[in-house]
């Protein structure tokens, strides 16, 4: 936890990048601000950074997802229906709604992602 | 409600940009993913923009903010003290924490600021 009233001010960048796993290729995951390390009361928020070529699992989740693109361009599948997304698109996936997400361009495809804690 | 299990993929810039008021100068706010138009479950995400010599009020609240700046330069007062931020940096406002923004460039100061619903 942080000093003066827990409050936390860092550089997306400086947060450790990790390797989501062998279900997501290519695809890092940033705990920007966690129930754990930062006591976020609700939600949590990660950035999500997926390379070129590079995919998350296709699966579903009894909770929500609420994403905003920061840079590159990708798609995301929606109950087995690509859309075109790019920086500065809001996606918000409900609860228990099958969705996806990967790269569609060269550069690296980054999207905030908050999920409840 | 959107059709299609209720997703959403919108550009952010195509969600009205509505007054804060007169405790706020010079800032607009878009509900990007909202409660009620949307169904969001947990929190609502929301986009803040100030303008050059804008500022939100000073006050605080019993549930936090989880902010990303996503463009120019601002700075945020906590407890009476104030830090600069820039695009790419990550904010969280625990509950009941005193605090404001404020524009400190002359470009539109652009932070996510998510809240439970």
């Amino acid at each position: 936890m942080a000093d003066d009233a827990d409050f936390k001010i860092v550089g997306y960048e400086d947060v450790e990048a990790k390797e989501f796993g062998d279900e997501a290729p290519g695809v890092k995951i940033r705990w920007l601000i966690d129930a754990e390390a930062d006591g976020a009361p609700v939600y949590a928020l990660r950035m999500i950074e997926i390379d070129e070529g590079g995919n998350t699992p296709d699966h579903s989740h009894p909770f929500e997802h609420e994403n905003f693109v920061v840079s590159g361009s990708g798609e995301v599948m929606i109950e087995g229906n690509w859309h075109q997304v790019k920086a500065g698109d809001v996606i918000f996936v409900p609860p228990n709604v099958r969705h996806q997400y990967r790269n569609a361009g060269s550069e690296t495809f980054k999207f905030l992602c908050g999920v409840p804690v």
